[in-house]
């Protein structure tokens, strides 16, 4: 019969055995390139996404965000691209309160990542066609479909380097704030279910920080086109952009297991 | 802020509302073309991969199965692939004793099923790169391979339609027995967490039904290859093929919502 | 050293040797779906397309097809999807007059068959991604997009038997008119290049034909969105769809090697 | 009617216009790293697969090179991968003698630059799945395979810089030998055919060189398993590794279109 084994980490099928925790693995995902691109939207229409505990902060801004993910040491030093958006948030618990993100959803292109995002950390997680990042007269581009139909479409043009001002002024609005958070939920289909806030930190090494201008086009789709995240799209089609903000790109490593600062249920 | 509908189904990213209920969607895969490979296998060794409750049944018998699923209706019409694993067994739990069977793992080649079927229903189900079948000198054949690195061949040949017995037989041996068990587990990863057994019951409408004679090819794989489902493959390909059963190819559609036997967990 | 067997079929890499052409292969494409959108064009802006000797025919008819092609016998049985755009014309040559359909562009989702396609036939084979057709609530759809940016859009609805009148003038429609057409061409790179028409006649076999009501939608494209196909996108999209005629669903088999009607150049 | 525009270059559909040839194009492959494992083969089995003209050089030497290409002019800033296999050989022809490597096959895992490179250089591209390298407990892997079935598998460990005796070493091999070679071959369909050998030279701008040790691992297919590739897979398994030289990884920028030594024809 099968016994679980103390201290390891376990998805189905858990019946044979944890997930590996050996020599070869980190939390490093050690080339990782991406495009950040925030705006400021309609505060009352974001609200409206936000479950119980969560307000939209002082800004009501959203940030698209682009990964290129190359190197990453639990997939044997495969990659995998990304494009997530998330929500500047405060989160009022009963026991704590945070400000930092809150995670709106996220598109992969391997479902491996999906897999452990959404059930260990409460990752919103889902499927797309995401291609490498395109570069061509100095303009970087990428998008998101699915079954052929064009989710999102991201660029970012005229790159130059941060002024020293400028770097100041990130690093000081970054300072306890890149506190991503999510809602890992599972409906009861049984008997039992699952419904709680997590937060996820994950440790950034930049070899490189571009700024340039940022955009962005959402498309809406209807269930014929994309039956399992149309109205994911186009909930997020209708938050207007009303004005962008800096968009970044950035070169390095990232760290997901910072020993300090685990992954965690917020109280 | 977000609430839930009542009555609705969620999943993650629960706050942009709740899976479409409406029209054009239903349990209904209208075109199903399957290749079922049953094989006698190593009692014991069989057992340990068995959760509580779970015994092999009279026969420590293992099923490989491909279907190639088209105009699935959750999907718009469209389809995907999947070779799965199933034991025989018999379910003893507090409350109930079912005879069926249990699902080791499936592999799907589109991400959106194996969310639904992970997170409704406990099917261990994880993603492979799977081709429709070929058929190609009245021999079909499938395979199903991850990263690149292959993890199983299928191959069904010599098809032929069956006798009266046979199929009176058939019939017999499938009264009450074609019962899918799994075991919906997801870990404590801050508080909550879920470990539940669950059954999925489905309807079968065939066209057509042949009988052949089935062969499955496992690999063994190193973590490098396939650093998150080798010892999936590994312990599957341990699992010694002593005799094998005859093979099915079946062509039909399924229904996954049969309104008197919805999934359900077990007592 | 290499040297070419007589009476065999050579491709680069020509030096290891022949196509293969033994028991397992032949011209059969066993299990065909196809789905045919004509409609009326502008004469004078498709005639700007047609190369020497062709004429636009008596009437200015592009069509649109989609076929899904399985258990195809070169293949080993496997398959492909493919989207077409021909052109009704008469082509006058030295030597001969043939009325029959010019081959605009073929997009396939698979390399292999646009290469033999290409260099054996001369017919305008080019990649895209091309799923398999849905069929929701009566309506069958599929697209075609190349690095994530659609190309078109195909859709048949109102599906419905064809009379016996219908019938009979399908059948005297296709009278010796079913030629296709296509010009092998390759560019002198060094010293050498092949400029040729060319005809490569199939015989389709149905088993099914429905009538319907077809629609197309084309994009426009940038160079940046599909550098290598943007200017065959544009132009097609640039042929207005003047009306569309009656839209047709077919399954059944396809033979392209028919020993006495086999592919030749033009006269 | 279609007329050709003198100075500009065409490919299949040819009647929608010329290639582009634009401001945002050129030659230049901007970010390429390459895995490159040269072995000493059988000279007389090599020997059987050169055309007339070719010999093996003095050292029965086949390179097996693996290239991620990414940030390609051509394709508007996207890449792609490949893996190539040559031989050294020298070119005796009637008007001029070379030593260089003749192209055996390249196997590429998109669709357009296998078209211009058969077509255009003659170069004999042919498709496979091959993935981003992985890097993983500092070792180098990738592989390639079609319809599921690998082809080969490619790994390098051990890297290390290269001393200065090795640098002047690798400089003084490769003064004049870098000399690409193929033959542009398409059969008489109709009427016409080509039969040339060419050559296609570029300029590679190193910005780092590392040496290390190659493994190579080449796969025995059937036709059933790959039927438009598998002989020239068989052939290539065939070739008995002797002896590694010492291996290279590369990352740098590649030029195809260098002014004073653009591809031309052997003579």
């Amino acid at each position: 019969m099968f016994k679980f084994q103390s201290l390891m980490s376990y998805m189905m099928p858990a019946h044979f055995g944890p997930r590996y925790a050996g020599p070869g693995t980190s939390g490093w995902y050690r080339d990782v390139t991406t495009m950040v691109i925030p705006y400021v939207t309609d505060r009352e229409k974001l609200a409206a996404y936000l479950p119980e505990h969560f307000e939209v902060a002082e800004e009501a801004v959203i940030t698209v965000y682009f990964a290129c993910n190359k190197q990453i040491d639990w997939l044997a030093g495969r990659g995998y691209n990304m494009i997530g958006v998330n929500a500047n948030v405060i989160y009022k618990g009963k026991e704590e309160t945070l400000e930092g993100t809150y995670s709106l959803v996220i598109w992969e292109n391997l479902t491996d990542p999906i897999l452990t995002g959404r059930e260990m950390q409460g990752i919103p997680k889902i499927y797309a066609d995401i291609p490498d990042h395109a570069i061509s007269q100095n303009r970087w581009t990428t998008n998101a479909s699915h079954f052929g139909n064009k989710i999102i479409d991201l660029s970012l043009s005229n790159l130059r380097a941060p002024s020293l001002d400028e770097i100041a002024f990130m690093h000081q609005k970054s300072q306890g704030k890149d506190t991503p958070m999510g809602w890992r939920f599972l409906q009861n289909a049984g008997k039992e279910g699952v419904s709680e806030y997590t937060t996820f930190p994950s440790e950034n090494h930049f070899k490189q920080v571009m700024l340039g201008e940022g955009s962005v086009k959402w498309n809406q789709l209807s269930w014929e086109e994309n039956p399992t995240q149309y109205q994911i799209v186009n909930a997020l089609a209708d938050l207007p952009i009303l004005e962008y903000r800096p968009a970044l790109m950035t070169k390095g490593a990232t760290n997901l297991l910072v020993p300090e600062n685990m992954p965690r249920a917020l109280k």
